[in-house]
């Protein structure tokens, strides 16, 4: 079959022929893929960036973030049959450690990360495991949902996390409206009453916020902390769910939070640097955000089959998964890059 | 009457005569000082490290760990009456903003914080309001208990925040066993059934660390880090309260902590710093603390008044309030400085 | 000046005149009625149904759902000044004890309940303290939100409660979409993403519930927990919002329950009667609900100025309240009715 | 093998021999039972009261409280091997539906329960699956422990849901201190700092709860309710754990909660019978228990292991279990019946 594998960082990966993957343990599904969203992700593993945290070994398969049709099963798997339309949770898990038995899915002690630190999705197919398969009405087109299995899910789960800061009267900042970003916000929209105010430097990008549910758009001009402090009578937001989180960014999202309130890293690239001071004497949380659970995207795609969330995507084959890279990577992508069969 | 005033920074207070305080306003409240703890925080007052976040005008009485005798009240206070034993909490509240609703009492808008802001309690006399009083057993006596008024209910707040995440069969690290994190070891023996590893770098502070209920003690000799997650499996631990939060210690108590974990900041001085890449991809928070709630406190009697939460303190008369401070400066107090009529 | 008087049980109240109240205690207010909301409660308590429980001493006023104008206050107020557009938590509260220091409004040891156990708002003028004030934008009738005090903030309270448990994918009954109910439905929509399912005995009121946010309509007549069950694959809702809870309503309720769901009590009349093999087969929970808390009522004026919610209401002069109460009784009331001056 | 059989209701079950159980499919385990504890519930299936809720056709095998070493297992198996010592939970669960994925063990879609609804393990084999299996320290007797599987689940279960509603300050009362509830104590002790008051008939059970933990025992001879009433100024408790909810027993359980406070019914017997007036005006719940989750489990075994939940058990072997089943009817178990091999 064809799969999009990285055989060096730093350099592109190759559109090449490789043996089809085979369910060989019980709980093994090998999923013929439908879509397969090209994420920035991505271009981080290209440039070495997840090296040493995924200890891979190169060659693989990149793509952690995909939807299709089951092609085969184990023999212990009872909640998906050949031909079913699956999207696939991005982390197949072991679901016996603590973690797994209390849902924390992204913290098994025992999962793999498909496209990450294994054979991935970019490929014709994927061997994934029983429990990462969330079945769909079989009308779904697997392109028209992929993306919703890691920037969809990313961005829902955090947002759920905020939930029980975001009564009405509060302020939820959404520092960047791209391809999560713009289902954070109608996550936002969905769950919470909250005043939604987002920042990017893009003006279509704020146009398609405020379409989506934000009261206010902020340019992320230089003066967008002000812009923030002022709408907020001086005070900031409760929650600032960053997106960003890179060359300055986390700085100014921190800088935006209320006293008690919480600065939401989801997107990654710099560090963030803080007095200590600073966060005891306005007791301000700083929290982590890794992906979601498998309810977690259950519970998105309930959203998206209510239209209560819709994806911006725009589809390239398989063939053409450099381009798509190259378009992410040159910012031509509005929304997120889907590779199609 | 006397009182311990600051009137330069970088300079020692002096101790001096003042007029009293009087009840003017519905819901003050004059009391007599019987115990005012010294805190590292009043070092770092006079060395400035306070002055823009506190606003506060030169000379000032510092002071803001105080328990007492109610003296004189004013027309509107009901909750206590002249002659009655109360410890103070730290931050007189408006009681009608959003946070005082919510019986978040350190982000009320309107609220003072004697011995910051404004007067504070090494004194004889200090003027509060009904809504800082908690009564107590005619029995008790304040200089016993002050401590508790800032360094325990810090503690003990940081604690409380804590217990949801400390479940039997997880790990606590307390960095820093000195004023604040001897009561932290107390309340969290009282509350939880953790297993609760200390890290200091005194190894009397370790001995008394095991009596209060510390399983497992760990020498800060700069091969903590490693100690911690070998008894930890490699993992870390679940939570670390971190009393310390500087000069390094910020940076390894993050080190410390698991995958979804959290670091309490409690301590303060130096800057956290961190990958943003490293908060997602382990899904770990840095969660403020800022002293606690007038609710806190009131729990935090009664597990002194059990006996299950002891406090370790050391006299000096208000008249020696310099040699207090000198004291605390040079590392020669264990558990807490007190300063009585 | 006037007011709806009741002298005695089972007999309609009177409108006379009596003494306007003055602002003596530091933080008294007195307010001019501007709207009055009629509750069925006001019904009951003339049944006596009250008389035990609240110990009130005949004549005296009723009316427990009140807004208006500040005409004076006492020394100590500082939220409010006279000539204010408010809106009344319907408990004045102390502010002192350990239920309001954690914001827990309802269960205050020293509250009072104008309208239940002294002198109600059903007059020109009411007498309140600092602490029930809401401070409204000056635009804003009084008459027009009135019924937000009472049964707006009971519907929210409930809901608000309920949200942790009614993530995308669950279901949430609302019994009974009368005065309260419909103010649940709207709280639902706006908070929630939730498939909201309306249970009741009029057409009417369920054609407005599906206008306001209802997925599901259920007639009342007799197969209505059948119908639940089968729009809920047999299984339940999750969350039953019971606004009836008498004449067997509150049976139905709890059918209509899912393993692990919960049954929340908000209306009353009837006993509910379990038996606890049931209750613990399958883990379910009877909640009690009771209005809500100052916040809460903060939380439903900004979704009211938001448009998120909006009352049906029909007016009627002071001098009217008999006519008022028996439209009430007589079931002739769509939404809620209200007393103007 | 030897097994416990129940061939008709309302007589008692037969020891005799049955074919020993294989395992078949991926995730299968056989269990060679080491103990078996004898619970209440026994008698009650015997007593048909479980015979329409569980569906479960005669003659079949009763015992759902177990614990042994590992005989044989599926294919898929990878948390346990041959000869581990384990203890079970009591249900085997799919894993893959709503419940499982969030850590919800008891409202699996798709779960057995051996002993209520299939051959349970009164008898030298038991056929499970590996969700089921909790490995244990192999110097563990199972027959120490095999009361843990089920009563002491339902009690740490019931504990930790009421933690929160636990912190200093605040009353348990817990009703009955039995085989279930003398877990409870020593549960609440370890993980709370609430004042714990006991409730019983028997002098004996009161004795012992006062060494486990109790602060306050109390007869139940008709004047217990008031007596705690007395205890709580009038109040009550903020939360009952109810381990008898029986004959009247749950009615007393409801009238010693608190405004605002819970009453956990956990055994079971008779109706709950509650005029919802008194359930709103004072905003009370009613909370539904079921054994507990795989993780509760887990924890409750470090409990175990570090010495603060111990258990008070009479062993009897297989062929004895009628005059188990007999002494237990007839009141003459103090703490826990368990069958050993």
């Amino acid at each position: 079959m064809k799969a999009v594998r990285l055989h060096s960082y730093h350099k592109q990966p190759v559109v090449e022929e490789v043996p089809e993957p085979r369910a060989r343990d019980p709980f093994d599904v090998v999923v013929r893929i439908g879509g397969a969203g090209v994420c920035r992700t991505d271009l981080h593993i290209i440039e070495e960036q997840w090296a040493e945290k995924s200890g891979v070994a190169l060659p693989y398969t990149i793509g952690h973030e995909n939807a299709g049709w089951v092609e085969e099963v184990g023999s212990g798997v009872s909640n998906v049959a050949v031909g079913d339309t699956v999207i696939l949770h991005p982390a197949p898990t072991c679901g016996l450690c603590h973690a797994c038995r209390a849902g924390d899915d992204m913290h098994c002690l025992n999962s793999s990360f498909p496209g990450i630190n294994t054979d991935g999705g970019m490929a014709e197919y994927l061997l994934t495991s029983a429990r990462a398969c969330i079945k769909l009405d079989p009308a779904t087109q697997p392109s028209d949902v992929a993306a919703l299995a890691d920037a969809g899910i990313t961005a829902y789960h955090a947002v759920r996390k905020a939930v029980p800061s975001l009564h009405p009267g509060t302020v939820c900042v959404v520092n960047g409206a791209g391809g999560l970003g713009h289902i954070g916000i109608q996550s936002l929209a969905a769950l919470t009453a909250t005043t939604i105010v987002v920042v990017d430097r893009n003006p279509e990008a704020l146009d398609l916020a405020a379409k989506l549910g934000a009261e206010h758009t902020v340019p992320a001009d230089g003066k967008h902390v002000e812009a923030v402090l002022d709408l907020t009578g001086g005070h900031g937001a409760e929650v600032v769910l960053d997106f960003v989180a890179e060359q300055g960014a986390q700085q100014d999202a921190f800088a935006m939070t209320r006293r008690g309130g919480s600065h939401f890293v989801i997107g990654y690239g710099s560090n963030i640097d803080i007095p200590t001071i600073d966060i005891i004497s306005t007791e301000r949380n700083v929290i982590g955000n890794l992906v979601g659970t498998y309810n977690d995207l259950v519970e998105l795609m309930v959203l998206a089959q209510k239209g209560k969330v819709t994806l911006h995507t725009r589809k390239y084959p398989l063939d053409a998964a450099l381009d798509a890279l190259a378009d992410l990577d040159a910012g031509r992508v509005r929304g997120r890059a889907v590779l199609t069969p």
